[in-house]
């Protein structure tokens, strides 16, 4: 049974779904007619509590998606549980892990890693300004999050105030800007990840992670097609998000091979042989013995 | 610095990854030349360490990601990534979540699972062939997980070992056959998923979770689309992964609203009723006060 | 410059787009002001014509891709220009052909037809309800097409009225219930195409089709990805069509080989047989000499 | 029956495609033994003819499509039957047209032209490389197509020799060089298209094409994804074409309303004006009366 104070998720005849705080106070009207508090603080999850005009209302223990999607007031473009989930398996963000965001903006991603990380991890978000901050705390508390999570109202332009975290993720207009700081910042060899809506901006993001110290750079944009579940007519919904935004992760190298004595332009044209090298080995592949083709290919 | 015994990822020369579990012994022979113990002994994450004729390898801290796809010997179909963290997000897997998955497989979810859930959670995984039990856990043992992880050889046709768990995930040719079993399991509304490649097979689901207790069922396709991270050719790769199965969600709700006395076809035509007053809902949403609409419409 | 009688496109300063047939009569009255029909009249393709307050409307010649998404007033749901471009090349609509449609709905993939085949084909369009066989001549006459259509309002269930035309086309619920009569209707070996929006149809289809004499069968989807032509912020939009329909391909075969004999039951094993041979073929193909491998594999 | 001369198209008993003329000559070698010539020229389409070791090789007439496929020898990268359908739609080519394309390239757009157009249209193919232009010309006859072709060996920096044409494609490398003659080119209004492979060149030509003058522009990706056509285990195809290329559209203005005296920086500010404007219309649309909203909105 849901505690005094606990997170429920409501779903109303309708399907219409809302997130409440259980707590002592008044009714809550409708459309569908009144919910008697009392009534909601005895249900338990899984149960249907009826308005006062017996319409159905079901209680349910909400997930991490239903959080997001619901518990997020937007004042910002939000990341969709599809992006998150893709970012918290490619990041490596589990329990125990301290990492790195910056803008908090409205939440939902600074949610999914407070829930991921757990007590014995460390979430520092990062937001310029402070009413975007501060909305952000107030949307973790809301779903009863937060507690792992320190805010910082701070430019980064000036850095980082952390050293050897686990990861790192940049939600900002021109990450390229501040790519400089990450070294710092990570363990060396940490995964970094960074959202951005146009390809201009992946672009000159990706000629500033060419200038190193970052490798192991992909680009992928993650789609979710529903699908009417209706077994006798199954097909897909008319019209799905065509869009929110393309991720590009890298490893944020402490040093290159012979890195330290190497300029920008060398970097470059490093990498740009390192990826035709690449290509090539993609055909033909000599590999050694000892080391059997364990990379499955598809990366998805 | 990694310790011995600790898991690392090699990157080759010419972008190849390989898992190892450093520990001493017999240097590595690699398509590159010798890689000696010594050096990756000695070497810190992020470092590059040199073959006997100079060829650098880069080692790394493996991620999740990199784990599934490394290190998960494959003789079953595996669960990608892209899958992975959508099933994470939308189940609620978290620090302390205790959940069961059938078939354990060849390990790539029950690896993630085992690491989201970490030491506070547990995760209960059913495989009714004893190979694909050993291999399983001999796939977690290889990245460094599985202490939270109990396998159990058995045929769930018997029903599940546990009571109250969190979320439950079937990745079986034919779940509507272990439908039943599962209120006994998990806790009431809990969210369950399903993995399924044809969508014959979604069809027969579906029919199986509208004879109840689930409700707020869900179908979904993840697809990822990679891109050449080459800043002034940037554009998609030319191919893509274009189907590894179909998702579907439900919550097990302990009992409907006046289940208890509905026979099958009562719940269908109520479901079939419940959507089509959903899809009216839709287009023309009566509201109540004390409930703003929080959905933001897009589930994705 | 545009004759009277003949159609225009105006779009508005605002980008709203309308079909015009010009002719003497009133001004039109439009959000923007009023345009002078003589000022229509006057003008010539790619000119801009005024509003009485200075509002620019611009004059332009109408693709068939505007005719089928402006002219075609819709009753029925209609086939999108993604999906008659595809058709056409994969029945191999041109200049010439005889081709069958049933039912003729609202006439835009009809009006594709019209435009395609020329003064030296045919369109043969069969539609049971009289009233939509009367929209889709409106439309097509709206749109200055349609003296090359020959429209039944006939029920296929008694089969077609002609022999060995050169395609045939299928936008009914229950294709596979006519599809005995398409042998007698096309000549050997000719392309046919059906349009089905649920999957449970397309897989009854196909079991149709495997009873033969339908060989060479295809399913695919098309969508279209639209971009923001923003040079700057170059991005895809936010959302698209997601689903229109199945396609599903085939040739009609007058006799399979031995197919005399075959009974259906036969046929399917037959045909499942082919399958795995084709599959197995896939992997290692030895092919002969003389016939050196053409087909470029990926069929879009 | 196909006629001596005639193209045909064999299918293998493992269902591999080969176009071939037939003519008299010596027996075909494939790998299911021996297809006697005369066999084949006595054979209807739609027949089935036997190797002398028994396997039956189906005949089938090509449609567009099939030549397209297996009757253009690439030495380029051709366009698919994906684009060339929704081409062929949004630029409104069918009997009688006259178009312009540039690159000939291998040929496969110059085949639908040609066969798309027929006897009373013209198509107008430039190609700077010589070899190239006699390898299109070689594709065409070899498929039965060209006589409506005119080969130009000439490179577009100069200009096109014709004027007035009804439409106008462009796949060459870079676009944007060549806008300013398209406007003699075609007549005014004419819709015209360009394929380029990445964002960096769609982006560049977006920036010419703002310059004036053209309007209506649109960029799009077409995909198509294919299913297995399996009715017990229907489910799309493992893997699929992701990328071949992004088509922007546009309508060549002869003249915008008062463009003469604009220059390129106010060409652009009115057109970034105009799409704001169009966004604004988008969400509160004040329709006047004479012209009802036709558009459908979504512009698939």
């Amino acid at each position: 049974m849901p505690n005094p104070g606990q997170l429920v998720m409501l779903i109303s005849p309708k399907g219409k779904r809302y997130l409440r705080t259980l707590e002592d106070g008044p009714d809550i009207h409708t459309g569908d007619g009144v919910l008697r508090i009392a009534d909601l603080l005895a249900a338990a999850y899984g149960d249907t509590v009826q308005t006062h005009i017996g319409q159905p209302y079901r209680v349910l223990k909400p997930t991490l998606y239903d959080c997001v999607k619901l518990g997020i007031k937007r004042q910002t473009q939000i990341l969709y549980p599809k992006e998150i989930g893709y970012l918290l398996v490619k990041l490596g963000i589990g329990p125990g892990t301290r990492v790195i965001e910056a803008g908090s903006g409205s939440g939902s991603f600074t949610a999914a890693l407070s829930f991921a990380v757990g007590q014995t991890g460390r979430v520092y978000t990062y937001e310029r300004r402070p009413e975007f901050s501060q909305l952000n705390a107030r949307n973790l508390r809301r779903i009863g999050l937060g507690a792992n999570v320190e805010h910082h109202v701070h430019d980064i332009a000036g850095g980082f105030l952390q050293t050897g975290v686990d990861a790192l993720f940049l939600d900002v207009r021109e990450p390229w800007a501040y790519a400089a700081h990450i070294p710092a910042a990570v363990m060396p060899g940490a995964p970094v990840a960074f959202l951005l809506p146009t390809v201009n901006q992946v672009s000159e993001l990706l000629v500033a992670l060419e200038a190193g110290p970052f490798d192991e750079v992909e680009v992928a944009e993650v789609l979710v097609r529903r699908w009417k579940p209706v077994p006798d007519r199954i097909r897909p919904e008319d019209r799905m998000i065509a869009h929110t935004g393309f991720l590009t992760f890298a490893r944020c190298m402490e040093r290159l091979e012979g890195a330290a004595s190497l300029g920008t332009r060398e970097r470059k044209q490093d990498a740009a042989r390192r990826r035709r090298e690449a290509e090539r080995a993609a055909q033909a592949d000599p590999d050694g013995a000892d080391l059997p083709d364990e990379d499955g290919g598809e990366d998805e």
